[in-house]
């Protein structure tokens, strides 16, 4: 599983690197890495090019040895656990695009596993940010994703789209950070092949939820105000990354690459003191499907 | 002293806002507000302005009940704690100029009284944070700073200096967040007298620290590179309050007035990945002296 896992985390690397760059006529930036305690990654990065402003897809495969601190973690979401030797492969992605109609996109799918198989699951997810409301790119992304979890329960989209919103909420600003997708986390049943199926039919699924969209929008004309606008949701983008998302922020507080866990930030980024929105304005009814959820694929 | 405080912080409010205003053509929007709890403030802002592209003085005093978790963790600090009652007031405010040569700066003053006067303390400071740096400006902040902490104790600038670059220090980057300045917290020794004569004296010291600063170099003629740079340094201010600001992330996880606790941001910000700076540049000078904090007034 650890092989397969990772052939299929470069899959959709390969794969995601190059629908943007059926897009954009930029060039990946390419950083190989090594992790002192064992293990590496590959980073791709693209950015301040012509149609993404910022476009990284990582992919990585480590091992090692828990801090006591992560075991007590582990232990609270485990249960018992007898030794700290892990491993964790997966991609991770998130793309900005320049156009303010294109919405920005996260994904990310792992398997990790812990005291040599004692325990073992897949995480991962993907969910849309735009800055502007088009329900058609909402449904599309939803359906796509909805399509390939029915193929394995009826259950999972239901419950991963409502996690993906639960997970996602800017508290402090009472928003969810985008228009969701699903979030999953410590799956382990009914068995590891089915779940390595799901997880690959879901991963598989990304490029057809997303570039679609990104086709339709990245040549629609737009202002400086459009601009504004997005740089304003991109400042939300990073409160959530830097205050409330758990990979972040454990990230910068061990040892984890800094710039593998920044990546996720968007080139530019405006905080707008007291800003308000006309209710009557695209600006808001966006901000009404952040702050009440909507169910885009029933 | 809650009079007292409260005086001071406003005398100190008008007193940035005017010199802001000396500079810049601008006007501040003033908020005031009401805390649900007990008490309120002002804010006042002046955004996306000639000079200034954010500056941000708020007031508050604020009064009512602490929750367990945080009687906790007062209890941690201060020792047996007779009842929850508080009383907060101060002043704080971040200047985030235009032109790159222009130092951000913060300050903030504020008096806490807990349990009726059973524990009272001052905390505050001020320090500078330049996206290029001229040894002239850091030695001026830090020598006015140290001119007030002299006339109260010899003790003072050294303690509150190293505090200083030990709270502003952005983990994950090995960099502090700026070239420093003063930070104090807890202080409830001599007397409730002569803590408030130094705060006082201090927080007094902060317009002639830095605004010379700022009237050098805000004419100064710049480049579109050096406002890039200027961005990317704002990006890293962001990461320092939004990780691991005490005040932002308490302030963001109860029930305090986000706009308020985040006025500090700045109007623009930059993630570039896997940004560098060539060895014999100003940037790496900058760096330099982020990643090994100097003595500017010895």
């Amino acid at each position: 599983m650890r092989q397969d896992m990772n052939q299929l985390a470069r899959k959709i690397q390969d794969e995601v690197c190059a629908a943007v760059q059926d897009l954009d006529s930029g060039q990946f930036d390419v950083h190989t890495w090594e992790r002192p305690g064992g293990g590496g990654g590959e980073s791709r990065v693209l950015q301040d090019s012509d149609v993404f402003e910022k476009a990284g897809v990582n992919v990585s495969a480590v091992h090692g040895t828990l801090s006591e601190e992560a075991m007590q973690a582990m232990r609270q979401r485990r249960g018992p656990v007898a030794d700290p030797s892990f491993f964790a492969t997966g991609v991770s992605l998130v793309l900005h695009p320049r156009n303010p109609f294109c919405p920005t996109v996260h994904a990310n799918f792992r398997f990790f596993d812990l005291a040599n198989g004692q325990h073992w699951w897949f995480g991962g997810g993907a969910d849309l940010t735009p800055a502007y409301l088009f329900e058609e790119d909402a449904r599309h992304f939803h359906a796509t994703l909805k399509g390939a979890c029915d193929d394995h329960s009826p259950e999972y989209y239901p419950k991963f789209k409502a996690w993906c919103d639960s997970y996602f909420r800017i508290e402090h600003r009472g928003e969810c950070r985008g228009i969701g997708g699903i979030f999953f986390d410590d799956l382990d049943q009914p068995s590891m092949q089915a779940c390595f199926s799901f997880v690959s039919q879901v991963a598989d699924a990304f490029v057809p939820a997303y570039f679609p969209i990104a086709r339709r929008r990245v040549t629609q004309p737009y202002e400086s105000s459009h601009k504004a606008w997005q740089e304003i949701r991109r400042g939300r983008y990073v409160e959530f990354n830097l205050v409330y998302d758990r990979g972040t922020t454990f990230g910068l507080k061990t040892n984890a690459r800094t710039e593998s866990v920044l990546m996720s930030l968007p080139l530019h980024a405006r905080w707008v003191s007291n800003h308000s929105v006309d209710p009557e304005s695209e600006e808001a009814r966006l901000l009404d499907v952040l702050r009440n959820p909507r169910d885009w694929a029933s």
